[in-house]
């Protein structure tokens, strides 16, 4: 399972208001289909919004000479920084409410025009947001408020090269604005890879992923981002931090873990070395279907307890299995994948197999897919699922439903009461809220010997025209969930403004006195994404 | 390889100025044959120093009355926490010379009283030195200086039990003050291990383990304690910080990840989560030797960038080989062992083996040894030298010779040549100093894809009655050339104060700055461990 590694012809245009390609989205008829399956949505799409619509007044501040080369005040720009691409923000854009939007984009070309705009920007008081591919979903990278005097957009995208391969040593220097797809075409002659492919691959950076500790689709083993990097390099308001280069050290605490997962509040991620690994040779995958959620359930933690490390183990409940195309006979479907650069993964998988059998999993496809085989059909229908479903939800916000996901991750112990949880009480609070039933799935994308993710999705009606305020209620309801069962409020979707709420609960306090204290040492005027993880 | 897992029965002395046990030294006799070894030493060894013999004045405060019971003010007990186990605090004790004692030494048998004696020592301005297994080769469980007005000891071994087992989950919620073997000891009834085996095990706690980012011998794979946690208990001045147990999350920069290194300095780990495993059924080993030390370098990152994932694979030089009796011959030697609970791995050990033929090493041990069978005798030679090693050194210590290791770690395109002007420059430097040859071995400990772990042995005489000022210039040409190299100051012994001024070039200064507003922020009155890692 290799994500997409296709760079893309630079012709096509951005959404600035929805997920990705702008001619990817679903036409009003593919909209309306979808809308007529959740009760209680409008018969007709609303209209794609436009940036002429929100007539965006001039910016706040003037960028000095010295810089203005770099900055784009022209509205397209603006309105396309003005969020992210949660759901909450979908639904923002379509209603003509769109979060703050900011006086400035700018798009340094390198680390000394980065200090330059943060010198500038803290001189005057103007909020900072970092912005990469600006697939937030978790309202990372818009401005709320009014503490400042205007907001610059920080657009790292212009700083998209790998500067340095190691081919023996089987690491890369990288900016931290290069896409996904760009990054992986430029490691492609020196036959390696990241193999870092989160569903956001296409529309999000390096220093997006190393600033949010995203995670990739990957199920087991490396698949975080924290553990490919050998160093950082990040520009503070009080200087550029840079790490050694190292496969290891016992030297204090991690200056890496300080940066990792700061989001943008306590410096700006420039550069880093990363580990690469050989591009995969060998792929195997196969489906099995669970007449019982639980016994999946104990299939999959004995898989991730074994030694057999799939490169993708993926429960889908029977609602999501259905969702996707992967069963539609109330099934859950859990999709196995093996990778190996060094040899043939079929004897693995068939042990995988095996063990999920032994727990009441039954294999319904092809015994095995080779890679340049047809896959099995369960397989590839969840694969062409998941690239499809951020633009499928767009489609359907147009059709004035709610239709979000989160995740979360916890220890098995507290699994499966904390899925039966979500499901009812978010789904006994979406019947309450609009009159309709909603769906509520789940799925486990990331699992580990001491627990797994739970991925939840969320399609629900009743409330056109009131949308935000629905999920917001919704959402609500699943932090408090996710709080009582102590599971996290982020498993790689990092905290961002929307997670606050969750964040601050589950962050121990003297961990948050540590925090603001470096935060003040760093940022000592406070312009670095005001409002991110410590106030 | 797992490591010794048998508790010691309770009548066993540890020695006071020496590792271990007191009984497990070599006598007199042994220490002159190894003495004779090594130009320029002493004739007899220097006595077995004496508490007595200190001199110890009074405590400079008294306890409260309420933590009166858990403090102890005997001279033995002062005397046995004065200082760690580096070859350095040895040859001082050995001269009469040790670091400073401390005045009281306190044994909480429970957070709060962990809590209490910290605001004691607080209103006091006491330093308090939190102390494990006082296994610390880095002078980090000893105070220097005299900005305070007392030194007090903080002593975790009373806290040493394993709370909470979480079978299924594999997991344990365990007191930091916990020994290595009575930790193992206290799992093996639910079929469950740590697994991690620093050479200290028998001497160290899991606490110690946590404060230090301790590695243990597993060269690949898990084996850093870092990876194994899945939250902590940390009380601080400001409060006690308490992580979530979670299998991961990406709610902002880890909090665990900051207090993981943090040697003391910005409060005392109480206890743990951590994951378990399994106990490994299945086990095979075999060395291979290797004419030229580059191309067994080029084996090893084979190795480590291979899926194979050896539990040892532990590379000697000639030097290293003879002197733990692998090799007679000149040969470099590499161990390799594979572990597994699942199935047996005598597979993977033999292709293993086979690239390390491909890169030129010989196979001349038995084919292969499973658990039960005789190991290879480079095997079996080597891990008794392992675990004898501490207490050799001491002995030489008494002969007047320098005997001492530091370690390591850098990327793959810097290990030949730093590992070259490591043997020359330290080598150079010790003829120079002292007017004998000195010896100075390499082994690598742990591999990853992108980089190992260099670990250095320096055998050297001919100052004896200036030992400590010898081994300071030595390690003062040492550290100079890890700079140089861009080599980690520490692998896995922490930074102590004796790698400060290392650590102090390779740290980033804002991190720095981050670091010293958070201990600002958790010990306002800087009574934690005073001097290490900030100031």
């Amino acid at each position: 399972m290799s994500g997409p590694t296709q760079s893309t012809p630079p012709t096509r245009t951005r959404s600035w208001w929805g997920w990705g390609w702008a001619d990817a989205h679903p036409d009003d008829a593919e909209c309306a289909a979808m809308g007529s399956l959740i009760p209680g949505t409008l018969a007709r799409p609303l209209p794609v919004p436009r940036v002429r619509d929100l007539r965006i007044a001039p910016p706040a501040v003037e960028p000095p000479a010295s810089l203005a080369h770099l900055v784009d005040t022209g509205p397209e720009q603006r309105a396309a920084h003005a969020m992210g691409k949660a759901y909450r923000d979908i639904a923002r854009a379509l209603r003509g409410r769109p979060g703050r939007i900011p006086d400035l984009v700018a798009r340094p070309t390198d680390e000394r025009e980065v200090a330059d705009l943060l010198d500038w920007a803290g001189e005057r008081r103007v909020a900072v947001v970092p912005y990469g591919g600006g697939s937030s979903v978790s309202g990372g990278v818009e401005y709320r408020g009014d503490a400042h005097r205007a907001v610059l957009s920080l657009d790292l995208t212009a700083m998209g090269r790998v500067l340095e391969v190691d081919v023996p040593g089987r690491a890369a220097r990288i900016q931290a604005g290069t896409l996904g797809p760009s990054l992986e075409d430029q490691l492609r002659p020196h036959g390696l890879t990241l193999r870092h492919f989160p569903q956001s691959f296409e529309f999000s950076t390096l220093g997006g992923w190393l600033a949010t500790r995203a995670g990739g689709h990957y199920a087991t083993g490396r698949t975080h981002i924290d553990d490919f990097v050998q160093s950082l390099r990040v520009v503070t308001p009080a200087g550029t931090s840079e790490s050694w280069r190292l496969p290891a050290s016992g030297a204090g605490p991690s200056p890496d873990r300080l940066f990792l997962g700061s989001e943008g509040a306590l410096g700006v991620i420039t550069e880093a070395w990363v580990r690469l690994q050989p591009r995969p040779a060998h792929k195997a995958s196969a489906a099995l279907s669970f007449a019982r959620f639980g016994a999946a359930l104990e299939a999959v933690r004995a898989l991730a307890q074994s030694d057999l490390a799939p490169a993708n183990c993926r429960l889908l409940d029977a609602g999501e299995a259905a969702l996707s195309g992967a069963s539609q006979d109330g099934s859950a479907v859990l999709v196995l994948g093996f990778e190996s650069a060094d040899g043939p993964v079929t004897d693995r998988l068939a042990r995988a197999v095996e063990l999920a059998r032994s727990h009441g999993g039954r294999r319904d496809g092809a015994a095995h897919a080779e890679e340049g085989a047809p896959a099995d059909a369960a397989v590839g229908a969840w694969r062409s699922a998941f690239l499809r479903m951020p633009y499928l939800r767009d489609g359907l916000a147009r059709m004035g439903a709610v239709a979000e996901t989160f995740e979360t991750a916890a220890t098995w112990d507290r699994i499966p009461a904390l899925v039966q949880a979500v499901r009812e009480e978010v789904g006994a609070a979406a019947l309450k809220a609009s009159g309709h039933p909603a769906t509520v799935n789940c799925r486990l994308t990331h699992v580990y010997p001491d627990g797994a993710a739970p991925y939840f999705t969320v399609l629900a009606g009743g409330r056109p025209g009131d949308e935000v305020a629905f999920w917001d209620e919704l959402k609500a309801v699943a932090g408090e969930v996710l709080h009582r069962h102590r599971a996290t409020i982020t498993h790689h979707h990092a905290v961002g403004r929307d997670h606050r709420p969750g964040y601050d609960l589950q962050r121990p306090e003297p961990f948050a006195l540590a925090l603001r204290a470096a935060k003040g040492a760093l940022d000592p005027r406070g312009i670095l994404n005001p409002g991110v993880l410590v106030d």
